[in-house]
């Protein structure tokens, strides 16, 4: 067998419908994290606060500007996530095109909206915990879809690649199963402290980005042998 | 003849035409269900209305979100079965680019417009009816130019792939042409009741999310005689 | 010489730069063409003319929904002529990268603007001339650079695919060149009366629609000898 | 060798996930060049100052029409470069991923904001300053994460392709590295005199449109030998 027999993204090319799913998947998540920007206000001169100046208008919207980048590299690390996971499907069925589509619906188009309500509300002493709630009952939600994602297309309809061992399809989720635990625990957090809830989040994200090439060295490593 | 031949998607690399057609496609059905949050306002802290508290802004929008859903759920099986109607033809013509546009137009980039109508004017005694018309007529338009497409490619020009039997064409025009028959009685029923009009909406996008794996195993049935 | 070899489109393969240069005016085209719902209100239930009932609301805006249909079909037929401009080109360089991104700036990411303009301002009796001619200058603008682009790819650098007859490369210029011209003239009887400069566009519309297949087939003979 | 062997793109079918995040960032850049018109403001027969005229409305934004113009091409600019950049890699990894998400955040979803804050408080005498300030800004912090992509993937770890000699890597290093040097200087300039600020991103735009073909048929010379 060559080596690029074992780029986990070449599978795709086996079946066109998958890869028809993963592009029409990678638009809406591409369009999404763009549309993240109508979280930022573009202050206007005619509005009533424009005598505050522009300099206070825009430090004024640091929290906004902090939800943008933190929804970014989420739904960043979404895309990748979704990529690797259907890199492992060798086919596709309708089942997986309609929980991708809930997936994407309540996980990535969504987003947005939590987002844009996160920034804004951020600083209301009254108001704050339900912005962070709501952030965090909508990631709560799109992590979990995304995990039947993988256990319907992994273990319920066994769509996975022929070549992928149980062991990685166990390494990977154990690697996504958590995210949806973590999240919700945060989302309770709120309830107590929502800077704390926030401030965790941002973790989050940096373990995502960081652990993620040990996982896929792992499974190389399963692969190679 | 190989099993890969038989795979509905591969046609597509038989012309490359269709193929731009497909993406462009695609595309624009990706920015529209995306375009769709459109539907759901962003509560900030500056509105008339801040003094209710976020918790209720969000709560008062429960009909956005579900004409959200609603929407979101239907351009995805637009696009599922546009996806399906597509891998059965081999080649395109210039007719095929215009109706095409024109559905596109009519069935995908204009909904975003009668989902927020919906979601926002639900609720209102004098508009709900005027609102779940608007957006029944336009969900009908779309159903037809849809049908309208098929009829096109399927009958009048025969684009289908040559593999495709007299059955297999039947079999999705008989699949399709109900959808917007059903979608126009419910548009009448809204004139009595807004609420069981709604509510059918979401039992068409049930019966057409799960029929479909149904008629794809039936036409590969058929095919692989 | 394989009958495949002939089909326009395939050409695009041989340069991948030339591929991803059309998958990024597609994706703009797509885009653009998606926002032009930017158009049409958003009637809310807390406008100040919210009293006046959705009904009327909706039906004030036939204006809009006519820009909305008449731009969507005039960015469609842009795209249209787009993909057989550059299914003509083998290769690309840095001049037609630039040229794109100037045509794709004038002629299609800034359409939703003139096209919003003229749906909220037709009807205002002192300012209906004002939005078709800022409608029609736009247009007239976008259709000299598309003509710059082919001037450029096919008579200055001579990117075309070797295959393409002086014949054919001379049909498409006739029939490109007269539409910037037309629409120029258009634009000037908007100072005399918008409704004869807004049909005009729609009967342009039509003409482009109809006659593409016919140069095609002509294109086809021509090379078919 | 065959010479198609020596196109830069075709590169990258060697790595699918490489073509993967080439196809989602050309997403984002088409995305985020064509959402630069909401920096356009869409004058309304309500609006308060509807009474000066629609000429009026649309002359008085001569600065948005610059400021979205200049970010047009801009963007285009840097997907030009990004597709030269990516085009020189042969695979990539999680690192690659992450840090190119980051530029993608910084330097592409998050220009329509400075370019609407620019094009709306240029003319403001007391705030364009904090305008162009914050245009310059965003703009050096953009060309600054390129460059950590760049040095990232061809110094940090060898994400290039094997035939890239040392001093075409060098050539792309020499050519970008300038770009934030020089627009922080710029920024800096604003102090003194935003208009010469501005009237320089519009010189670097220029500078950056013409060499690029200089620099290729350097590297193309270089690699023929």
């Amino acid at each position: 067998m060559s080596p690029s027999k074992h780029l986990p993204d070449s599978h795709q090319v086996e079946d066109p419908s998958l890869a028809r799913i993963g592009a029409f998947s990678d638009a809406v998540f591409a369009f999404a994290i763009t549309l993240l920007i109508l979280a930022i206000r573009i202050p206007h001169p005619t509005d009533a606060d424009a005598s505050q100046g522009l300099l206070d208008l825009l430090l004024q919207q640091w929290q906004s500007l902090l939800a943008f980048a933190l929804s970014f590299m989420v739904i960043g690390i979404n895309w990748a996530n979704h990529r690797v996971m259907f890199a492992n499907f060798a086919r596709a069925n309708n089942g997986l095109v309609w929980l991708n589509l809930l997936y994407l619906m309540v996980g990535v188009a969504f987003m947005p909206i939590p987002t844009a309500v996160l920034g804004e509300w951020l600083g209301s002493p009254k108001n704050q915990v339900v912005a962070t709630l709501f952030y965090g009952i909508a990631s709560t939600i799109g992590g979990l879809v995304f995990n039947v994602v993988w256990w319907y297309g992994a273990y319920a309809t066994k769509l996975t690649h022929p070549d992928l061992t149980a062991r990685e399809r166990h390494a990977h989720t154990v690697a996504w199963a958590p995210a949806p635990v973590l999240v919700a625990m945060l989302t309770l957090v709120a309830l107590a402290n929502v800077w704390i809830s926030v401030g965790g989040y941002a973790v989050i994200v940096l373990l995502y980005v960081l652990p993620l090439p040990r996982l896929v060295s792992r499974a190389k490593r399963a692969r190679g042998r």
